[in-house]
């Protein structure tokens, strides 16, 4: 696939040597054999001198993992300025400093509290997202989804590679501009929000498609992330839709093929794609799908 | 399919109307449909006086989650008497009471400096975890392996009905006996774990099945649970396959329809499946796998 159809300018590189390892095993029929698998390591996020996280990555961007991260967790604003990134490969340490001084002590214990999880502070801060953001009425072109699921589905990427591991794209139009893959369960969503921020792109006119599926966990990353559309190759939760209606976020889930499911945010959707033109998903590409488990 | 046929203990009950809701929506023609997804709760976990984590579930198994978490997270210890476990459905809320005082203020502390995430606990035990272990040698025919995934994948279950939804199994044999779902990354888990404790049943002789990701964290609860075989229709990430083989766990994956491959634990495999006789796995089948991203 060329860069000239997709368009990208971030997309995996299923030949960085960091990323993959070869393993020796048996198959089915007791045959040796060698195969590829994706490589999780773990990396320390500082925020100036604060260790706030260690999360398990595949780690081909530290620097927008943290950035990301610390954005989602809403430790970081986006009127903040970033005065640098230390990256230490060798301790797995990366440190984002800020002109503002911060100080999540006491947010950090509260998350325990909450949930022991980044889950928590994520609930913690729901209302308040919702509250905050007002996602624009855009318009969403049905034509635009088969273009761009074409297009990623046939991306070479690490999924296609050695599989179980996480995509999310983000896309305008019928363009998908960034393609950012991780083992780690937000942290391909992280490395998106943290690339917004460092090339300044605005949210209103992208859309977010992620493999994973659409929990409230999601709907609310989108949504802090003031992207107005939200679709996914895999299915939905019950509080995942009710957050996505009350934030006006468009969710459409289960795009497979010809098919998928739209379940907040209708108003947005132009049904312009004549359906006779759009091929089914083939049984490749659906058992590759099933890797995508998580 | 009938019990005798699968001889389940505990399976999935997808008729249970309070794990599912009926959403409005429209399809891929903007007709208007009907479809069910499944509904997350929030479910706050006690160990006796101290609240632990707030978990989102299916909550099928309150009791069973709760002990399966502190267990899992190496707060309850295999050889702890449990003298009670309160479950108020009103506040969603369950309190474990154990015989021996428990206090991981501190533990919970620092799982903050180590990770923010419940991988974080997991993580700063591991060591101790691969210490203490040492997994049986057991067998495991190939035989066996069909025979469970055709049992698992035509299973009456959530994940047939509504989708984006973890399963795991335990099982004796080519015989499965706990089927539990939940959207919760490792709830599923956990609540096997949970019924095990409760029911005292011994890990040597199973074998745990999941729809998720061999990743680390998976394999460290699978040794943690004393279970030698670890099998998954999903794929590896390479720390899980090098902790599988520092514990000498047999970890299969990738196993839809003929196909699997096995990375480490080897020497239990028997390879006494005649392969003329198994099936590959039904386009339909492998459709609906796709719907099990997380």
């Amino acid at each position: 696939m060329s860069d000239a159809r997709h368009g990208y300018l971030v997309k995996p590189d299923p030949r960085d040597p960091r990323l993959t390892e070869r393993v020796r095993g048996l198959d089915q029929t007791g045959a040796p054999i060698e195969t590829v698998v994706t490589v999780e390591r773990a990396l320390t996020i500082f925020l100036n001198a604060q260790e706030i996280v260690t999360a398990m990555t595949i780690n081909d961007y530290p620097e927008y993992l943290a950035i990301g991260y610390l954005l989602n967790q809403n430790m970081l604003r986006h009127d903040d300025v970033v005065t640098g990134v230390d990256y230490d490969a060798e301790l797995g340490v990366v440190v984002v400093r800020t002109e503002r001084a911060t100080d999540y002590e006491e947010k950090l214990k509260k998350k325990v509290q909450t949930s022991g999880c980044a889950q928590g502070t994520v609930f913690g801060d729901l209302m308040e997202v919702l509250d905050d953001v007002s996602l624009p009425k855009t318009e969403f072109r049905t034509s635009w989804l088969y273009a761009l699921t074409q297009s990623i589905n046939t991306t070479p990427s690490l999924y296609l590679e050695a599989g179980a591991i996480h995509g999310c794209v983000l896309a305008r139009q019928d363009r998908p501009l960034v393609y950012m893959e991780d083992v780690g369960r937000h942290n391909a969503v992280d490395k998106i929000a943290g690339w917004m921020f460092r090339e300044k792109v605005r949210p209103e006119d992208k859309i977010f498609y992620t493999t994973g599926r659409l929990t409230s966990e999601m709907v609310i990353k989108t949504v802090r992330m003031g992207i107005p559309i939200l679709v996914s190759r895999s299915g939905f939760t019950a509080w995942g839709v009710e957050l996505a209606r009350k934030a006006n976020l468009t969710l459409i889930g289960r795009a497979r093929g010809k098919r998928f499911v739209a379940l907040a945010g209708l108003d947005r959707i132009v049904f312009d794609q004549d359906l006779a033109y759009v091929e089914e998903e083939s049984a490749g590409h659906r058992r590759k799908a099933a890797v995508h488990d998580d």
